[in-house]
Parts: structure tokens; C-alpha cells; sequence
């Protein structure tokens, strides 16, 4: 049994982990588009350029995602989520998915990205 | 570490893998009743049975369920949804679960559930 | 793969196991304050509470957490849950975290914690 653990997510409060690695196992704190303007494409890619970083920090890249949760306030924006969400996804190594949608924590915020990678 | 990855979810649009098995542990995409009538005791036996078809894929079952999510639109659904559920799972070796309201991808859905098996 | 299951939940109805080990990872089920009144810092305390004696039950504890989600019914209770959640968790050990807003099983219920821990 081995535990690592990364600093708090950029922009969050000191309240959790950014990354903490479990064995084979990455586990990412919940992404939201801090100072990003309210636009579904924009959110979601820089939630998606901020993954491929934190996933680089532990050995990590988006081919080995192994499962992710998205919330977003509004399945208006579902399709336009998916545009950009499809774009980044390396379609050989996709993980499994679920969303759902949710108020999040400030209004300014359209979608939350969670995931769970392999090292 | 070892990553397979199985077809996307049945009905479901080109985002995801259906099923990536790591390991010893395997995550199925959050499953909806794609053409199922919007009545919770269909819904939720069609997802069941999907799991189950899906579980069979990797060579797991029921018994290896580990963890749960479950989202229903409206907790007035909740009874009826656990008649199914409890009818369906095994007793003596049950996953832990949470189950919360969120609004899903479709107005028809009325159930979404996304599992974490051992092989 | 060793798969060892727990009694239900505290409080909960004969849908789910309360803890799941599975090799080195511990899954519990999403956790309730069931007959604590509707304040939104003893819910907190009385979950984490309850989390620290299953932990204890598997030869856990928080320092050994992993993932965790947290579902509060109003994010007017965010900045108040994450007193009671700062002042318990072990701050060399934090885990990830995703919280987002959704209306839970019962209307007196301010939250829901989910989480993943190590053995």
C-alpha cells in the first residue's frame, strides 16, 4: 500500500488534495474553470488542459483515463461540452463516463470534470 | 498495470468506453434506459439487466459489484426504484451505494447508474 | 482479488453493504445524518464521525483517504461545511474531493459523504 499525495488543486481552497495516487491508481480532485469566463467550451477545455497537466505531474496522460464524473449546471450546454470533450478524448483509450446535472459551487461555473486514471 | 477498454455504451454517442478494466477492478459507464418507457421499475430492471450483460463481457458478475452511484429525478421515484434493486442484487454480497437527485441527459431518462466491479 | 463485505449502512434499509474492501482499497457507502437535526455543521460532524469508527472497523482511518464526494442540498452551506470538514481532516493527508449540489433521499438531510480510502 502506497499513498501519494499532490498539492491542493490550483485555485481551491485548502481543503483537499489536487492528486493522490494509490498504487496503480490517480485519483484527481473535482476541476472547475476558476477565472475562465462563463462559456461552456472555454470551461471545459481549460478544465481538460488542466488535467493533461496534472496528470503529467504523476507519469499520467489522458490515454490512460480510466473513469470520469461531469456535472454540468445545464444539459443545455451538453452538446457543446461534448464537442470539445470528443476532441480531447484519445478515441482508442476512452474512459467510462457519467453526467449528470448539478448546481456547483459558485455560478460562475458551468462543469466540474472528476477523474480516476491509471498511473 | 494493465488497461482494457470495451465498445461504448449501447446507444449511447462516441464519448466513452462502455467498460475499462484495470487491474482487478472494472468501471462501467453510467448506464440510462435508451427506448425504455419513462416508468422506474422498467427503467432501472433494463439498466440492471444491462449490467448484468456487461458485468458477463469481463467475466464478472452481480456478486463483484463494489460500489454504486445511483441518480434518479425525483426521489419520488425512490421506493419503487429499491423494490427493483433489492430484488435484484445479491444479498450476501451487496455494493455500498449513494443515491442523489440530479436532472439526467434526457427528459425521458428517469434513472442513471454507474457501477465499480471486481473481475 | 479478496472482496470483504460490511454490514449495511447505520440507519440505512437493506440496499447496500456499508463497507466494501476490495484488495488495498475501502469503499464506503454514502453516508447520512440520520436523526441529527437540520444544521448543517452537526450533519457534517456526525458523518465524519461515523466515517472515522468504519474506518476503524477495516484497520483504516482518515489519513489513509482517497477520494471523496460530497452532495450538500444548499451551497449556502458550503463555506460552513468546509469548517467542520478543514478542522477534521488530517492536512498532510488529504484526499481529492468533488462537492455538488442535489437534493437528497430525505428533506432533512443537508448532506451526503461518499468516500474512497486506502487500507
Amino acid at each position: 500500500m502506497a499513498i501519494e499525495r499532490f498539492e491542493p488543486r490550483l485555485g481551491a481552497g485548502p481543503h483537499m488534495s489536487g492528486i493522490v495516487v494509490h498504487n496503480d491508481t490517480i485519483y484527481l480532485a473535482g476541476q472547475v474553470a476558476r477565472g475562465v469566463e462563463p462559456d461552456i467550451r472555454k470551461q471545459t477545455a481549460a478544465i481538460l488542459a488542466n488535467i493533461d497537466r496534472q496528470l503529467a505531474v504523476v507519469g499520467s496522460c489522458k490515454s490512460k483515463l480510466l473513469s470520469t464524473n461531469i456535472w454540468i449546471t445545464d444539459f443545455a450546454n451538453f452538446a457543446a461540452m461534448n464537442e470539445v470533450w470528443n476532441a480531447w478524448i484519445d478515441p482508442d483509450n476512452m474512459p467510462v463516463r457519467a453526467c449528470v446535472q448539478s448546481p456547483l459551487a459558485a455560478p460562475e461555473y458551468l462543469i466540474e470534470i472528476m477523474i480516476t486514471a491509471a498511473r
